[in-house]
């Protein structure tokens, strides 16, 4: 344990400066299953790799674990994978071209890039055979003890990624290229949403920033522009994912499905279409499963806004009416609560809502993330923005006709109080505190985002350094007791006893899920389009969090975790509708808390008297309908907008195109020319015609157009009849 | 004039019992030019039609015109055109494959129907020479003497078409199929939608007529059950749009894109795409003159608005207010004021929206006949609604505050009063009139739809039969003054006669145009969905209106049109967004008159006391989001629906994907297969590197991949590690 990968001496660990030409590692546990079925289990598994071309190289992992080392074993046969996959890709609409047959020279057009190459191979290791792959699905059935198939982490590439990203003050879409070329297209999608979103928020910073020293909070213009900021981003960054993916060509990846493992289908039948053989599971067995997300969403809230709900009338009962001893510390009591009630409670529910998920049964991956990110976002939703809602929609307008019955939580403080005087509100009468809104969105847009950011980059580096304490004091304990268990890198050949320690490190590291990032800004999001008109300075501080938010997120990916499995994506999925639902809703809170508490929300008593219902409802209609009309107009200017994407596309299609018109138009230009001479022809066949049945049986059609023959005996008839009838007008007018 | 089409003696006449397999008659026009013009214009024209094929005929016309009657030359160079309009259909993505080279192959594969022969004719007769055609455009520039373009009616058809459907309850599929066949789908689209909408309005019709029985107007269950029809009718009409689409091969029909004549470019660039000259016109220019909508649409509903207010303000003053002589008379003064003024300014309006249209520049015909569609649309929607919205939203919530402002309108009244008593309201207090609404509602979508439905069949044939008399005594003025002006049949060749006198004929009908017809459907749907909770037997009355509807319109077409240019389209355009418009709106307009009217709107002094700004402003954005999730779950069901174009769509799309598919993979099958024995040859090769490299300066890398020979090898060298690794484990255990 020289030195661990954040050490600055990690520039000269020989193990890191190579991967041995390795594609992927496999992580195999035997920990838990007998000799035999492991030597057994293991074979397959080695068989299996193989079957599909792939070399293979076993060392000792950490505890009772091999490490599988992989490589493609034939460049031609990784070069088939590649043809296989760009053919499914053009018939998915993803290419506009087919593929060139020849498969060298496909790959001289168009090389592999790092994240394409690490992509096929993941699809050869873990494809059902059926499609040609070994099938190997990590901690599933047949293979639950291979715990991961992970590629190795570029080290040396890592360390010039941060070293130039820390010093960089904006980052360039080539910095985003790099990603998508490293990590693949799904990681390059958050990153790149990241910084257009930190780009964007420039402009609401400034705004703010302008507003609170100008305006002050509640202000009706910082509203409307920060309203109109929140459509045009979303709009804009839906016209950039266009781009973004045309430019990575991976438009239209999303439409390629990739089965279910865990789909179980209610019958089999042919499929009308194409007459195969498929597995069906009715759509409407599987609404009404969906329709559970009905109650599910209810209990959901219920439950968390209980719990939010009862802590927050506990914090107004101590701060605001009790007055007795340990004041100061009883009113921590309700953030005590809250901080470890909330994630045991969330994690219930995600818990609960994957299962519900499963029950969904969906048929393929695509859907059922989309329906899980769904659900996750529900639960995020109530326990971010709920608190924010309380304080506005109820405590403000309603506080004085609660606050009476708090006294219920005069229990919490009862062992504390000295007599019951300390219990009850002062005759003076309740005020309400109008500035316990703005210290609350405070909270959750500064605060709370450093102690998350914080969270996810010091917990996680101190778990791994316990881990390790723990391990080493483990090891030496046993060594106390005699049994020598010997470290894993006892038998390592000495030039490769580096590279393997690195790998039995990373071989212990995290799996990334960037669906938490991109839950993370979109709920940032939330904040900014909800809230930040009661504290404009929200987008000011999201800036510097998200300047960093970049920069450690990249140094997660590369020390945290283990590198990715470079996926594609052509969206950021789900979150898109997250946003457009934000930004909706924005107009209406915005909209009611301008018109609450513009003058603070008191009236002369200290509490809102001068609130007209239909006042509040009418800003909120007026203001709802002004979003819907304004986010038509932003779509449709940004719908006329060209970017070097679209461009791109357009030209492939057009080639595409222009290519076949040509072939098909060749057939035509051998059709006869329809010139006079033509015409002539046909017409003197005709007057043949006419002359041959003029004298039989004739039809009334043939000697109609036997009159004339040909253009000219049509024009010098219609010259005739032209004359004879203006000569009768002439006539008359004489 | 022996017989006119509709007497019933029209089938022994000669004249419809043949088209003399004439595709389209050309009327030219020649009063208003000199004989030579005329002469040199006419040969041009022959000349023309015979440079793309076009056999011609010449005959007299009506009054100084001349009838070209044109047919094809020569089939095989039809072929040629239609299947470059295949090819051109692929090309867009209208057919999945691409048609058969061999022309008369394809055309026994796919056989032409009526209305797309006549549609490829018209083509080749206006298209501009650049793309084929003769460039003869009727009415404009160069042919601005050229009156019309139009085919023949198929009278026998025709007779038996009308024949059938006035004697049939329900039309099936291939009725509009037929129709489909011999007009186009653009005319076929507007029948299937009419029947779609008659067939889905039995459902209404039934639950008004027991809602209005069971439980009065103003229902809250009708609303709800209505507005859910409403919203179900048009997401599953869009649902068979693209199955009619399909099943008439016209899907993606409206991408290919047709330019405007009219359309002037600022300034011509090369395509960045393409390199090709194109001719822009700025969108931001554009986008600045569509601005103009705005003040106009303001305007036009400030002038219409003034009228209809105006009138209204002049109506309830002598209704309710006046009571001086001739009040049974001057009731009617308003009405009289509407129905003469609201024509004038609707005309001057709509020849401003289109000019304004013309201002506005649009590229394609497809955009330009949108955006004209959207405008008259916004005229349409004011004339019609607004007195309604009027009564509704105006007149009962505030009467009682505005009726003493309405002596300004006693001036109206001046002349006829006695006294000035009769000017005054009584003392005893103005009291609303809570049938008002009703009334009008029924005035509306009943008297007013009998009356339109007349006016559609009774006033054209009027006209055309006052037309026959005006110039039959016009000739025998004539022929008394001496002048023996003959009739233009005098030279007829006898066996023509009947034939030509019946063409002259038809060129004197009007133009088919079915946007009218769409228009007028739309706007009674608009009725249904604004209003009918009023009065809920509206869609009872709209389901009788509706099956005459469709059989007048049937007449229309074939008797007092002439027979429509058969166009292609894939759905009805942009009334779909009005549908839309008026189905959300209908959720807000439903839930405030259920809210102001449930008890007929009346508190106990006869003015609506009890209304609640608040609650009605809630009710309002309860109903509208709930329209709105609705709408949203609607769609998601109808979204799962298949449909036999969709089936027959896919498996075309199936076919061809799989034809490439294979002959794609046939390359792959060459790359060598991956099995074992492959894997042993390289692994040999690696082997004897590794062996060539441990001799001199070998890599780590190679060393690294060395070590272990084949699967088999590692498979050994892990069973010994993992046997290892578990003794020491049973070691430690012990």
């Amino acid at each position: 344990m020289a030195s661990s990968p954040t050490s600055p001496t990690h520039s000269r660990d020989p193990g890191l400066q190579t991967n041995m030409e390795v594609d992927y590692v496999i992580h195999y546990q035997f920990a838990d299953i007998d000799r035999s079925q492991a030597t057994q289990e293991f074979e397959n598994l080695t068989q299996a790799l193989a079957s599909v071309g792939l070399a293979t190289e076993v060392r000792v992992g950490n505890e009772q674990s091999l490490l599988i080392f992989t490589r493609v074993a034939s460049e031609q046969h990784l070069f088939g994978e590649v043809y296989r996959s760009r053919v499914r890709d053009w018939i998915n609409g993803v290419r506009a071209a087919a593929p060139k047959r020849e498969t060298e020279e496909a790959l001289r057009e168009e090389p592999l890039y790092e994240a394409e190459r690490l992509r096929i191979i993941y699809q050869l290791i873990t494809n059902p055979s059926a499609d040609g792959g070994a099938g190997i699905t990590p901690k599933e059935g047949e293979w639950k003890n291979v715990d991961s198939v992970f590629p190795l982490h570029d080290h040396v590439h890592n360390k010039a990624w941060i070293k130039k990203w820390s010093t960089q003050w904006f980052l360039k879409p080539e910095d985003i290229d790099e990603i998508r070329n490293r990590f693949g297209e799904k990681v390059a999608f958050y990153f790149a949403f990241t910084q257009s979103y930190f780009a964007a928020l420039i402009f609401p910073a400034a705004i703010g920033a302008s507003a609170w020293l100008l305006l002050g909070n509640y202000s009706l213009v910082y509203a409307g522009v920060s309203c109109l900021w929140c459509v045009v981003f979303v709009e804009y960054w839906k016209h950039q994912e266009v781009d973004l993916a045309v430019r990575w060509g991976v438009r239209n990846v999303s439409r390629i499905e990739h089965k279910r493992k865990g789909f179980n289908y209610e019958f089999e039948t042919s499929d009308p279409v194409t007459g195969e053989k498929v597995q069906i599971f009715p759509a409407t067995t599987r609404l009404q499963r969906q329709l559970l997300q009905i109650p599910f969403a209810i209990a959901a809230a219920l439950l968390l806004g209980t719990l939010i709900a009862t802590c927050f009338g506990i914090e107004i009962f101590i701060s605001e009416i009790y007055n007795g001893p340990l004041k100061s510390i009883l009113v921590f009591l309700p953030t005590g609560i809250l901080t470890t009630g909330i994630p045991v409670l969330t994690g219930i529910l995600t818990n609960f809502a994957t299962r519900l998920n499963d029950y969904e049964n969906y048929e393929t991956r695509g859907s059922y993330d989309d329906s899980l990110t769904e659900k996750i976002f529900i639960l995020n939703f109530i326990t971010s923005y709920l608190p924010i809602f309380l304080t506005a929609f109820v405590y403000v307008p309603f506080a004085s006709m609660i606050v009476p019955y708090l006294d219920v939580f005069s229990l919490t403080c009862k062992p504390f109080a000295e007599n019951d005087k300390q219990l009850k509100a002062p005759d003076t009468g309740f005020v309400i505190d109008p500035s316990r809104l703005t210290k609350q969105v405070i909270y959750f847009t500064v605060t709370a985002q450093i102690v998350n950011q914080g969270m996810e980059v010091v917990v996680p580096y101190l778990k791994r350094r316990g881990m390790t304490k723990y391990k080493e004091m483990q090891n030496e304990r046993a060594a106390k007791k005699g049994g020598t268990a010997p470290p894993p890198s006892e038998n390592d050949e000495p030039e490769e006893a580096a590279f393997l320690t690195r790998v039995r490190k990373e071989s212990e590291l995290d799996h990334y899920d960037v669906t938490t990032d991109l839950r993370e800004m979109v709920l940032q999001f939330g904040y900014l389009s909800l809230f930040s008109v009661v504290w404009p300075l929200t987008a000011v501080s999201f800036l510097v969090n998200d300047w960093l938010e970049l920069r450690t997120d990249a140094i997660k990916i590369c020390v945290e975790m283990r590198r990715p499995t470079p996926w594609r994506a052509d969206t950021i999925g789900p979150w898109l509708d997250s946003l457009a639902f934000l930004t909706w809703l924005g107009s209406i809170t915005t909209s009611a808390i301008v018109y609450l508490f513009s003058n603070n929300g008191l009236g002369p008593d200290g509490s809102p008297a001068e609130i007209k219902g239909w006042a509040l409802l009418l800003s909120i209609i007026f203001s709802e309908h002004l979003f819907l009309v304004v986010r038509w107009m932003v779509r449709l200017a940004i719908s006329k907008l060209d970017s070097p994407g679209r461009q791109k596309e357009r030209r492939e299609r057009y080639v595409v195109r222009q290519q076949y018109f040509e072939e098909s138009l060749n057939e035509t230009a051998k059709l006869p020319a329809m010139d006079e001479l033509n015409q002539q022809m046909n017409r003197r066949t005709l007057e043949d015609d006419a002359r041959e049945t003029s004298l039989g049986d004739s039809r009334a059609e043939d000697r109609f157009w036997g009159r004339q023959r040909g253009w000219k005996e049509t024009a010098a008839v219609g010259r005739n009849l032209i004359e004879s009838t203006s000569t009768e007008k002439e006539k008359k007018a004489q």
